[in-house]
């Protein structure tokens, strides 16, 4: 095992009509005036953005708005959040929504305290402070609700880009189950997508003698693969929604995830997608996956048959285990299309002759040297061939 | 799952060799003056101590020590660190050593800003501040490096209680799996039982639909199976000691305990054993949980069966569970048995004219209303029968 620090300091509320206690939470940790970030449609609609508001303002905190964020959170709304937040003096970051909202509102948090362009942070500069960012999260997928992480599309040239830093870390994240399920199905399919993706780009290791994480890891998906098909056959069930949702967040926060060497290619390979394409993240990902196991299966066979016979319950074929291997990914390919998944180019938009665009950009887009993943590092032809089987 | 909050913002340090950086985090953590709590015997001979000391020499930051913390932690020397703590204006307690130590710590670091005896905080009054306290970790057993718990011994009467705050959590704790490798067999065994206990506890709830939790907990206990039959072979299994320690604090932050009744009574049954005969609380619990199972099986015959089968790798007995279920608990006896851990009253120590007692104080000790546990409610009656048991 790596020597490693985990620090997880976010004050998780979950359950049922917790998100009255908002205007509590953010009086708690400091809040007083403050920019609710959202998307629009949905939180607004379902009353969910009058309920936090009315939590506000039963606090006496003062507040504004920022509507808008979209799928792939672009880096105008960023800088627009940032002059309001400097204009209105703003000291607290409130997420209304799920991980495009949060990532745009933690881009929103890092810009404002920055003298320069937040986008540096984006391109690789250290995130040293923050303005504080909480959620109400109303989907689980990403994981940005426990995580560091954020994700953001610069709009010339369709870049999509990561920046990370402890400061990001939400103070406090609310996460009620029963406000997921209103999601249409293909949404909640493709969070689920994304919270699979996050627990195997930690699984695929070269990291030897890993076992605690190994077994986290496997007991997520475990659950993953039990309450995913509830929540497609009946979008009401809490109870299958409440276990999603705490597996999304343990998924990400990476408590199964420390100690261990990480992948992370097939995120880059789908951030090119979901960039060109605006295709949802999750949906991207569950088409990435099973062709970048394919590919990179002969890596560490007994690794793709742990899993298989782990977590798909696969038999071990002991005279060749590259076939119990195989069978674990063909085990995803139907779990994913069962929840009606993509699992092509074509079904996210996708164009063959993109594929070379795509997979150099995936190697050299901006700050990247030539080559994706640690697991195995791909380099461009490696990614031309894994969007290749993507059919 | 019920509603839960869930707040662990521990900043965890792992790995070879980190306790060296002690002073930079007591540093970044606020520490001025700093009291060591320590036990005395191992971490002195080992050269430890002075390791932490030059670590906090080296940052400028003064301190003071305190050890002589002795197994299952005496309110003697809690008395005598708090007084210690005022005289010498101390703003950070240190503890060097195990559960014990971190325990005593976290009680001088409550009571050191509290008017009134600190003993209340142990009849459940609530916990409101507290110095702030980190440890440098030398067994992973109690899991008291991430939780906010506490539990001390009264010498008057040897009344064993515990106490519980969020200001109890640690600021830091260091993990360094190198430093568990000097234990003698029978402590790296009971730390491994007061780990396995401390999921156990979890695992037996009433609360319906908690899978993700469930499957966490079962991969949390096929870790310490695996792994800690390595660490018996082999103390100086590095890789092992590494696995065995994340999962020991994964087993107590409560990240796998969250959203569902948990039960408790085992500990309850065995904090009267290690209070009278002062045996290791792992070993008490090595031998109350095989006992409490088998009292307590027929409340949820098909939850033991799980735990038979996903754990312990048994058949599952479609025409008869409780043969599954009785299978898993006759499993767990073995592997404790073959770590060396004691399965009955009198390799504790204990004897049979006692049981009226301990039963007695274990339901209505002090602050206890005449049962333990919430899977199954025990009276004195049953808990008398459960000491019997064991044997």
């Amino acid at each position: 095992m790596n020597n490693f620090t985990f620090y997880s300091p976010t004050y998780f509320v979950f359950g049922k009509d917790e998100e009255s206690k908002t205007g509590k939470y953010v009086k708690r940790f400091g809040g007083k005036k403050v920019l609710i970030h959202y998307g629009g449609g949905s939180v607004v609609r379902s009353g969910l953005l009058d309920r936090v508001k009315a939590s506000l303002e039963e606090e006496g905190i003062s507040f504004i708005e920022l509507g808008g964020v979209k799928p792939n959170p672009r880096s105008g709304l960023v800088y627009e959040g940032i002059r309001l937040c400097r204009e209105e003096k703003v000291d607290f970051i409130l997420a209304v929504g799920g991980g495009s909202t949060i990532d745009s509102s933690k881009a929103i948090a890092a810009g404002t305290v920055y003298d320069g362009d937040f986008w540096d942070f984006y391109m690789g500069k250290p995130i040293t402070e923050a303005l504080p960012v909480a959620t109400v999260l109303t989907i689980a997928a990403a994981g940005s609700e426990g995580s560091p992480d954020s994700v953001i599309t610069k709009e010339e040239g369709m870049l999509k880009r990561g920046a990370s830093g402890e400061a990001l870390r939400p103070v406090f994240s609310i996460l009620n189950p029963a406000l997921t399920q209103t999601l249409p199905r293909e949404q909640t399919a493709a969070g689920v997508a994304d919270i699979m993706a996050h627990l195997f780009e930690r699984y695929f290791t070269n990291t030897k003698e890993v076992e605690v994480t190994d077994r986290v890891i496997e007991g997520l998906l475990l659950t993953m693969i039990q309450e995913a098909p509830k929540v497609i056959k009946d979008p009401d069930n809490y109870e299958a929604r409440a276990n999603i949702m705490w597996a999304g967040m343990m998924a990400h926060n990476n408590c199964c995830g420390v100690g261990r060497d990480q992948d992370w290619a097939s995120h880059g390979i789908e951030h090119e997608l979901s960039a060109l394409y605006d295709c949802a993240h999750g949906a991207g990902l569950a088409a990435v996956f099973p062709a970048w196991m394919e590919y990179t299966m002969k890596q560490d066979v007994m690794r793709f048959a742990q899993l298989a016979t782990r977590v798909w319950g696969c038999s071990m074929n002991f005279q060749n285990p590259e076939i119990t291997a195989k069978a674990g990914i063909d085990a995803l390919r139907v779990f994913f299309k069962k929840l009606g998944l993509p699992l092509t180019m074509a079904e996210l938009g996708g164009k063959e002759e993109d594929i070379p665009y795509l997979a150099h950009t995936a190697c050299y887009g901006n700050g990247k040297k030539g080559t994706v993943g640690r697991f195995v590092e791909l380099k461009e032809e490696d990614v031309a061939n894994i969007y290749r089987l993507m059919r």
